[in-house]
Parts: C-alpha cells; structure tokens; sequence
C-alpha cells in the first residue's frame, strides 16, 4: 500500500493558503491544486453575478476535489488549497481517503486577517463578508493548526516538521499483539512511531530490530527512548499502549505524563479490567488527557490482517483515533469496519472480557465434545472430519482451528496426545464470573467452563482422585454424531445468550447504552468468538434485546433440546466429564420454569434469619415473616 | 443465672492490697478472704523456715483460692486478695468462672513501694526480695490497673466507678442479632451497655425499650447517645458491631473513634467483607485501636441461645474478648465452645462467607430434592416425612428446618404454595464465588446455588420462557426414594469438599494457617450448617486437609455414585432442574479424571494466541509453540 499523502490546507479566505501551498509544493515537490479552479459553470456563473453559494451548489465541487484527490494517491502525494469551513465539507474531501489526509489549518483572528488582507495591493474584503466567514467556520480537531503571525518560511517549516517527519500514531510496547498492530498500521499507510523499553541485556533495541526486519516499517520510527517517542508524534498525539494489563499499564501512564500535551489521547489496547479502565478515565480527565480503553481481539494475526476492536471513552476523543483504528480492524461481510464505538467509561474492555467469557465457553465446549468422540473410540482425525462437516451447519473460528489442531500429528501420533491437560487462563474468564455475580446476572456457562479450566490446573489431586473414582471399565455412551452436533448448537446459543445478557445488563446499570446488534456485527470478523451464530444475531439484536424470544432460535432450542438431554444424561451416566454442555441444559431447565423451587430457600430464609418472604396472593410485594416452628 | 462477681485484688507485696480489700468490702458489703490465710501446712512451714515457694507449692493453693471463689459465687460476691503476679497462677484462679471475675490490680514503680514498706512500722522488705517480685510480675491485660498513688478511699471509689457502675462489654446496633446477642450476654452474667442510634420518629429510644422488655437486661445500660454508650465502658473496651455491613460500618468506626481510647477493641459481629476487615484492621491499626473480625452464624435463635463465633485479628486482643465471645457461644457435644481463634487479618470473616456459601448450597439441594419429590407427585407433608426419616442418616439443622416448613400449613394449603419463588441473597454466596474466581478454585456448587437464586429473580423473563420452553406433558421420572437421598448425600459431601478445599487455599495464600478441624468443629453448633457430617469431618480434618483421600467418604462416594448419576441423568431427561445436584457429579467426573480434555484448550489457546503448552513427554515443564497450519 502507497504512502502518498494529500494535505489539505484550509482557513478563512486570507489567510494565506495560497501562498503557503505555493511554497510547501516547491519544498516537497509534488504538485499543488487551488481548489477554487475546479468549480462547475454554474457556481463561477452565480458567484460571478454576485450571488453567494450555497451548500448544494458546494456539493459537487467538493466531490470533485475529493475525486481530484483520489487520482492522485494512486501516483503522488499532493497539496489541495480549499476553505473548508464546515466539518461537513472536510467529510466530503475526506470520503474514502480519511487515512490518507493531512489537514492544515491556517489560522487566525478577525482583526489579523482583516488588516492582511487590507495591506495588500488591489484587494478589498468587507468585514461582513469575512465575518461570515467566521460565523460559517467549524474549527476541525484532527488537524495541524498554524499560527498565521508566523513568515510564511517558519510556516511551512513547522509543516514539513509536523507532517513530514512526525509521526500521525504512535504504538507502546511490542509484544506479539503490539508487532502486529504496528505492521497491519504501516501496511495501511500511516506514519507511526513505535516504542519498546529498554532493559540491559534482555530487551535491546526492541523497536530498532523489529523496523529492520519488515520492510513496510521502512517509514517507521524507532525509539526505546520514552521523551524521543513521544516528540516523534504528531498532536494530538495518539498513543496506542500495547502492555500486560494490570500495574503495569498505571506505570507506564506515569512514565507517559510528563511527555504529554492538553488532549493527547492514550488507547489502552489490553485486557485490562473495565472498572480499572474507568478509574484511570477519570484520573486522566484530571491531566486534560483522554483515555480509550480498547478490546482488541484476534490474537496475533488478528492484529495483524485486521481485528475486531472495541472502544470506550470520551466519543469525541475517540473521533480523533476513529480512521486509524477503524482502518486496521477487520471488515464484516458488508466490507463494514469491526470496530465501533461501544460507549463511555469501560464499557470497551467490558464487553471485551465477556467475549473472552463467551471464548471460554466456546473453547470448552469443543473440548468436550472431543471428550465425548473420544469416548466412542474416534482418532483424532476421525474427529477432525466430523467436526469439518459440522462447518456447513455451524461453523466458527474456533471449530476451524480446532479441525486443524486434531489433524496435527508429530511422527506418528496426533500432537493433541502429548499436550500436557492442564489449562491456563489470564483473568478475562475469572473477571466475566466475577461481572455476573455482582451484576446478578446467572453466567452458569461461563462459570463452569472458568471452573473446568481450574479444575484442570488441580493436576496432582486429580490424578489422585482419578485413582480413587474414575471407573475401570467403560461401557460406550449411546450418543449420535448428529446429537452431539445438535447438543454443541444448544450450548452455543445459550452461551451466547447468557453473554449478551451479562453486557445488556451492564449497559442498563452503566448507562452505556450498548447497540447489540452493532456488537454483534464488530464480532463477526476478525475476533476469535466469529461465527455464523454471530452474524444471525446481528438481525436478531435488530428487533429485540433476548434472542430467546427470537422465532427462529426458539425453534432451534426446541429442536435441538432432546439431542442435548440425551447428550447429557449419557455422558452423566457413562461418566463422562462435560460441566458446560451440563450446564447448558440445567440452566434452560431452571430458567424455562415458571414456578421454580426457590420459594423454598425463602421459607428457610425466613425460617433462620427471619429474612420475610413475599407471598402469590398478594400482589402488591408485602413482605411478610412466619413463626415457622 | 446470676450476677455474683468474685474481685481479684492483686499486685506485689507492699502495694496496698489488703488496705484496699478492706475497704472496699465494707464499701459494697461483701466478704474479703486474703489469700495468704489459705496456704497448705506444707507451704506455711516452708515459709516459716524461710524457704522461698516454688510454682509447685504454690497449685495446690491457688487452686483452694479458686474453689473458695466458686463457693463464695454460689451465694454472694466477694473480693479475694492475692498477690497472682503471673499469667498462669491468675488462670488457676480464673479457671471455670473467667466470666465471673473482675481483676484489680494496684501498680506502683519499684521505688514507690519500697518507700511505702519502708514507711511502716514494724515492717521491713530487702531490696532484693521486692526485686524478685517485680522480676516475677507479668502486668495482666484484662484488668482495672488503679495507681497506688491514688489515696485509699480514692481507689476505693475509682474500683466503685469502674467495676460497679461501668459494663464490660458493648453492643452497638440493636437489630434482630444485635438483640439476641445482648440477651445472650446479660444471661451468661455480664454486665453490659447497649446502644442503638437515635433516628427522630423512626428509631427512638430503641435501647431504653428493649432493656424495659425482658427481665434479663436489668442490669444492663441502655443508650442512645455515643459519648455515654463509650464512657458506660470498663477499659479497654469491649465494643461489638452489629450493624449492617459495607459502608456503614465504616461510618460507625468514624463515630466511635473521638471516643476511644488506645487498645480498646472494635468486634465487627457483621457479615463483612474479608478484604475490607483487612482494610478496616490496618487503619485501626494506626490508632491504636484493635479490630476483631468476627464471623457470628446461627441466625436469630442462634444468637440468643449460643451462635458459632469465628472471630480474627490480632490473637492479644482476641485473648480479651474471649471470655465473652466463648461463653456467649454455642457448644459442641464434648461442652466445648462452638468458637475460636480463626487467624490474622479478614479469615474470621473469609470462613463466616464460605459458611454462608456452604449454606447456599445445602439450601438448594434441598430445594433441588423438593423439586424432584414433586414431580413425582408428592405433598409436602409426604416429603417432610420422607426427609424426617433422613435424620437417620444425614441430618442437620437444614433438613429439620425444611421438615417444618414443609408441615406449615394455612388453612387448608401449605404456606410453600403461597411464596413467591424469587430468592433473595445478601451478598455472601456471590463474594463466595467470587473469592472462588479470584483464588482459582474451582467452586462449581456454590456457582451453582448463586446463579440459580440469580435465575429465579427474573421471574418475568422466567414466565416468559417457560411458555416457550416449558415441557407441556411430563413423564415421572424413575427415581426411588433411596437413590435421592444418595444424590443428595453424595452432592453434600461435594459441596463441603468444595467449600473446604477453598478455605484451605486461602489460608495457604494468605498465610492464615486455619485448622480445619477446629474450624468443622465450630461448625458443630450453633450455626446453620450444623449437621452429622460436619461431626464427621472434625475427625477427618485431623488427618488430613482433603476429605475425598478419607477411607470412610471415599467409599460414601463409590457407594452413592451411582444414584446421583440415575437421579441427574432422569432429572435432565425429565426437564427437572437440578443445578447443584448435577454440578457434583460433574464436578467429580471433571475432577476425577487423570487425562482431561484441558489438552484441546491449551492447543487453541497456542493456536490462535501463541500462549504456549505443555508436553506430556517433557517433564521439564518447558514451554511450546506450534504452528498449527
């Protein structure tokens, strides 16, 4: 991908644009457009009668410099002068181009332009005339903005400086995820700035080894040096920090501070828990400096062919970060970025955790419907196959990569054999269980494929337990592929169910205001949770917030349900070991119940602790207390 | 029970002890024994000789001195004189009736007393003999320590003040367990002071009105006022909270403090948080004050007639609340007091919570079992016989409660039929599984038991997808009464497996070092989870941390496996739901299982973010990383 670049120089009539784009064109040697030259007829006709332009006869002007544009990234770099008063117009010289724009902004007082204009030769505007102008401009955000006292030399100076050498993002920290974003940024043409820390003989010239070994970081800047990094950066400066969550992202926050200007903008772009997030929004509020917390999911080749990204924040500040992050993520099937805005505070690294939540929960109930093949005696190939067949009926990331992990083999046997049982985790599936005890919300799913994980870790007194109970002898279980595909469908749904209803309340109680729908659509590309569930509850997020009152997942769950029972009661009897296909089925069981036993753990509330109980036949929520003996 | 209280009057020879014994006696009309007339022959000629007495000596006699203390409480107070200048002559002397004793001790420096023998006619001390004394002398803690500078009579009348007229021990907060506490005290004898706030028309006179209903309070003080609540109090005092947990605690630790004094001691008897009572106990800290965490169970009933008391902090300050604590509290079936000393920090109230997650678990299984004797057309009064007749087998404080509530009937329906199937909780079970997610135990029972309370809130949601979900015609499942009763039996065992193994890795992680039998053991009474089993795990927990290596519940498990297997196994195919009772058998499938499935998750996780694994045929424990396509 080119690295041509159009810099749009704008500003009040006066200001000097001319004159500056004349001798930035001549400095940088590429071409220079007046964009007052490619007015239609019938605008220089009407402005020739004296007759001020409107915003319909500006359309199509602005849509031919944006064209104008376009043709010339495809060969050059190049200068477009325009007033571009309106953010409105700045949108249309932007269409499509948004990565590949720098704006500069000439700018100036009413006084100041008014007695510029009045010194030179042959020239007269009225102060009506400028003031309207004024009262019309929109000053824009993401823009170099250049004081107008300076020469026109120091001017375009201070240009070249910032453009030219400044970098427009900049990346803290290049592990796995970090690297990769760098190279997806740099393939997408921005200039950015790159920087690892430096420790003796451990990490050493981090940024430098890595620039040199991918030649589309040939632009890129280098720096294990913390006050270099930052000068290096364009303002606002746009700091994406790439580092293990926790103390660490507070230590590198203070390291940051002094370097930072008012409005810098810092995208946490780790696992970091929301509440944290939040914390550390309010604390940068205090500094002027915005703070985006960011999901990134993908894994490493997310990050670099396009993840899905999930920013929270200030909205405005996330504008600012907007055609950078929305153009290294991933693209739905409607070529739509998988990166939305998702709210303010944490709300970004909320539903970032749920969905590694719902991750778990994925990835254990593929491990345990291999536990279950296993059991009928398939190889892991034989595995492999059925499970590549279930992709036409309910394909996912995760069933893919799973297909391909059963068919790795090493000699002679399948590497799965002599992967050692016991998993890890990184708190996001730990912090989801957490979310839904305090929110209320019955996670089941997510907790028992948390729990299955610690479980796993128990090695040692597992393989003493196993010692004491697993059975000797084993008898098949009679179970079906085609029930097995159907019990996995089950469970899928209710995990998604009960993870989008773990993040629709939290935007209740937040005040997020969550879309589901958009959520949903941002994790159908480039995240590890994509699938084709994901991209059905897209539409079904449209008409309602509970998929389960949508008509085609009831009729799902009502066709699916016998499979699952039968899956279930076999494995449970043949002692097989499946907490969350279990779970999938008890928590419909205990949902679907208009009448459920938990009148009784009232009674015994009431009994012992003399918590009262509210009663049926009364309506209006009394709360009353029984001598009970 | 009476308010008799035996006065120790102690301190070197020299100090005024007789004086003051004398005095004091004709002040409050009690008899005076000095101790030196109640040394055996032997000692009496031993001293004679001018033989100094040794420790030995000296049992026999403290020990008479102690049984005349008995004697004399039967009928009346006294007031004993002697000099008890060690911890352990003064435990002789408290043995049996530590609740019954007030300790004066009368203190002056070495050159005081000297001076004040020296200044007697007729008397003559060495130096070194005094020397010996004050080498000897171990200050007691639990005392009223009058200067001997003070004259006579006003030592007189500051013993007077102190132990007549000022309690021992405090109750702030007069709720349902406040009260029931308060009675408990002044039952077991103490004089004590009880405060409730004032709210104008809401809360007024609260204290005042409780002391004029029940007899036993006569004694007591009865407050709305802080300043007088606090100076109401012998030093150091004694103040327990029971008010409701979280911030107001807090607030009521601010509204104390102007009033304290150094090495008073705060007793929070709430439901708090363990984290926050480490929190709470640091900053006391800083103010001299001691904070005692202290678990209290056994609802209302317990708390009046003898709660299980699981108190933590520091062990000194423990050791000046224990007498109340352990007298107040329940006692197990060798008469032992059903508390003790748990550890430092929050793990009186880290055990109160897996208590209360324990006790979450035992409701709903129970609830469970309900469940499913309904769906085989029982009444309630035929399940209360059938769980009658568990008793035999596993009873506890919950299976009878449950019995009861099952007979109640109104008019002519049981009152079950009448409450509202929505469970509430306050908090313990869902910081239990939190504690759970955040320690990395796997604690599937109580996740269970929380999230099925979670599910029966939303009822609406509930009623809705029972119309879509709910099974229109049921069958019966095929379950005998005998295989229930072993679900049930086996998913006990579990949950306390469980609920142990997570106290244990606290205790390991936090340095607590609690003894789980002792803890069981406290378990024994008073409390809700009070049952058969816990009995048993007293034993079990002498040899070893993890019930499932034990001889006797092992073979429990091999003998009930099989029926909790039919029961969930019919449970799931029937649409009964069966949450806890499933997750035990999952869990030990899971748990029990030398190879599991874990493998599948660390090759995805490998996969698709390059976290590593394992290798089964590496017992080095190196980490891999595969490209797996």
């Amino acid at each position: 991908m080119s690295l041509y670049k159009v810099f749009f120089i704008m500003g009040v009539s006066g200001c000097g644009k001319s004159t500056i784009a004349n001798l930035l064109s001549k400095e940088l040697n590429i071409p220079f457009f007046d964009g007052d030259d490619y007015h239609p007829e019938k605008n220089i006709k009407k402005m020739t009668s004296g007759q001020a332009l409107n915003d319909d006869d500006r359309q199509s002007w602005l849509e031919t410099l944006n064209k104008l544009a376009q043709k010339q990234l495809i060969h050059n770099s190049c200068i477009i002068v325009c007033s571009a008063l309106k953010e409105k117009y700045r949108e249309i010289l932007n269409r499509d181009i948004s990565n590949k724009t720098n704006w500069i902004y000439l700018s100036g007082t009413f006084n100041q332009i008014k007695e510029r204009i009045n010194d030179r030769e042959g020239h007269f505007m009225s102060s009506d005339l400028l003031q309207s102008q004024f009262d019309i401009l929109e000053e824009p955000k993401d823009c170099l903005k250049v004081d107008i006292n300076l020469s026109p030399e120091n001017i375009v100076k201070k240009i070249k400086e910032e453009l030219m050498n400044k970098s427009e993002f900049g990346l803290f920290g290049l592990g796995v995820m970090g690297k990769s974003l760098c190279r997806n940024l740099a393939n997408n043409g921005f200039k950015i700035s790159m920087f690892n820390r430096h420790i003796d003989a451990i990490e050493v010239d981090v940024a430098k080894k890595f620039k040199e070994n991918y030649p589309e970081l040939s632009n890129s800047l280098a720096f294990d040096d913390i006050a270099a990094f930052v000068n290096s950066l364009q303002e606002p400066r746009r700091i994406m920090l790439m580092v293990n969550a926790g103390k660490t992202i507070d230590y590198v926050i203070e390291d940051l501070l002094p370097h930072l200007s008012e409005n810098d903008i810092l995208i946490d772009g780790g696992n970091s828990n929301y509440l944290k997030t939040k914390e550390r929004f309010d604390y940068l509020k205090t500094k002027n400096i915005h703070f985006i917390g960011a999901g990134v999911s993908g894994g490493e080749e997310g990050a670099l062919k396009g993840p899905s990204i999930m920013p929270s924040g200030n909205e405005n500040a996330y504008k600012e970060i907007k055609p950078f992050l929305e153009t290294i993520a991933a693209k739905d099937k409607n070529d739509l970025p998988c990166c939305t805005y998702i709210g303010t505070e944490g709300s970004g690294h909320f539903v970032k955790m749920v969905h590694n939540g719902i991750e778990y929960v994925e990835m254990q109930l593929l491990a345990e419907v291999i536990t279950i093949f296993q059991s009928l005696e398939y190889n892991p190939d034989e595995i492999a196959n059925i499970l590549e067949s279930w992709k036409a009926t309910t394909n996912s990331y995760l069933l893919e990569i799973t297909v391909d992990i059963l068919r790795k083999k090493e000699e002679n046997d399948w590497l799965i054999h002599k992967i050692v049982d016991k998993a890890g985790n990184k708190g996001t599936g730990n912090w989801t269980t957490i979310a839904a005890a305090q929110l209320g919300v019955p996670n089941t799913m997510i907790a028992s494929a948390l729990f299955a994980r610690y479980t796993s870790f128990f090695k040692e007194e597992r393989t003493e337990a196993s010692k004491n109970f697993e059975a000797s002898s084993k008898s098949k279980p009679n179970i079906s592929t085609e029930a097995i595909s159907e019990a996995y469908q089950f469970a899928r749904i209710i995990n998604h169910y009960q993870g989008f209803r773990l993040i629709q309340q939290a935007s209740e109680n937040y005040n997020w205001n969550i879309n589901l729908s958009e959520l949903a659509r941002i994790w159908t590309g480039g995240c590890i949770i994509k699938s084709d569930l994901m991209t059905d509850l897209v539409q079904v997020f449209k008409s309602q917030q509970n998929i389960l009152n949508d008509e085609t997942i009831k009729n799902q769950i009502l066709k699916l349900k016998a499979s699952v029972k039968n899956v279930v009661s076999e494995c449970v009897l043949n002692e097989i070991a499946i907490p969350s296909l279990s779970e999938s089925i008890n928590f419909l069981h205990n949902f679907a119940k208009e009448n459920s036993s938990a009148n009784i753990i009232q009674a015994q509330r009431d009994y012992f602790g003399a918590h009262t109980y509210q009663r049926k036949d009364d309506p209006s929520g009394k709360f009353y207390h029984t001598q009970w003996k």
